[in-house]
């Protein structure tokens, strides 16, 4: 939901400049600044949750994360891999699993490119092997990004999440959320109120060239799914970390920011 | 351990042989017979396995199955989807959802191909969907083949198979093993001591021609994980259905089988 939010202060932006007779350069003027604010500010939040973030992150960690949440989908930083960055600056041994995250593989394709330009130990893993690597040991802290979190804590984001963060219960390892406020909804009470995209079966058919699965087989492919509050170890925000019960916490968070 | 055993009949055969003096053309008459001996039994013992399963299948079924274990990976009607054409066969209403499997995409490739060309209702669905899709009630029976099955039930299968049945416990979705009474191996006393291939990186970081991860990251491909028997409902063999505790019941059967 970030992104609607941003597009609603550009808006507001410009209602005000017309509001006081900007010219048409003026408010192209004031729009350029807005965007660059709104990036500084993304950069400055995204430092903030690193920060926050990098003091739960173990000493000698092994963090599971899955899709991306970078700097290719932020402004800069990341919020996930923002943790990630900021608990390797704060001096931690850090070693990163990716999920490949089928069918589009942000995993394998931004996430692990981001990581290895950045120096970082990198090892890619199909979706399906996250149990196992957890139930070896070999994943201590599991931290990933938000399309929208509901009042309540509930989190949706991409497909997959939500197995992880069973797995990650079952296995004891903490799970984290990590993202900017903007994303938090508090005008949706919960999970069940987020709407969730179905995409083309053709993402999920076709790799490259490549098909992989026959004609006459059906495709189920939601975008995403929803991640109940209480699966989830702390929502890492620019604000703080903020834990169960979300409702309260969340809704401090808000006053905290003044919004 | 299946083919081990096979490769053993074999071998025993022909040394039954040898010891009887045959010539080189009784021998390979003896080695003809005895290999066609193993593929009618094979079929024979899918379809015992398949009525069996049947009984469990609930009548308005929505199988989730992993990899492939059907008429590719055994002698003609499979096991996991003997499983599931017995249970089309004794009239009841089946949909099936069929994991990719990454990396090497059995799920897609076979599975959906097999139940397809049978006029099965089939989904493909990518590896991370099977925990969104059993919590939207879209799946009330799990069925999965086997590699090796130890002594006390511990079960390795393709890398995931451990993964859908945590996800299958926290669901209370009934979780099936179907495989032959020459899968288990009595001798390995539980998972522990099943060894774990290491399959090449590419397999991952490669599909078809496409390059799906950079060079610099790592890769972890192990081929199977082992689900430890308490998450397994039952075990279906030729032999009827065997249930915890397993070290008891799995040696019941190999009594049965006067093996």
């Amino acid at each position: 939901v970030n992104l609607f939010w941003a597009i609603d202060r550009m808006k507001q932006s410009f209602a005000a400049g017309v509001a006081a007779g900007e010219s048409v350069d003026q408010l192209k003027d004031r729009l350029d600044r807005e965007a660059d604010q709104i990036h500084d500010e993304d950069v400055a939040s995204c430092r903030a949750m690193g920060a926050f973030g990098a003091e739960v992150v173990p000493a000698d960690a092994a963090i599971l994360t899955h899709c991306n949440a970078g700097a290719l989908a932020t402004a800069g930083y990341g919020t996930a891999l923002g943790v990630i960055r900021g608990a390797v600056e704060a001096g931690k041994q850090v070693a990163v699993f990716a999920d490949e995250t089928r069918p589009f593989l942000q995993g394998a394709r931004l996430t692990a490119w981001e990581l290895v330009r950045d120096g970082i130990n990198t090892t890619v893993i199909t979706d399906n092997m996250s149990g196992a690597l957890m139930r070896q040991g070999k994943v201590n802290f599991v931290v990933v990004g938000a399309d929208r979190i509901a009042a309540n804590g509930d989190t949706a984001n991409k497909i997959g999440t939500y197995s992880v963060a069973v797995l990650a219960r079952e296995h004891r390892i903490p799970f984290y959320v990590a993202a900017p406020l903007s994303t938090i909804d508090l005008k949706t009470p919960d999970g069940s109120g987020i709407p969730i995209e179905e995409r083309s079966s053709r993402e999920v058919t076709h790799v490259g060239g490549a098909q992989l699965a026959p004609d006459g087989a059906g495709v189920w492919n939601p975008a995403f799914d929803v991640t109940p509050n209480h699966l989830i170890a702390g929502i890492i925000t620019e604000r703080g970390i903020f834990r169960a019960p979300y409702t309260e916490s969340l809704a401090r968070a808000f006053d905290m920011a003044g919004v």
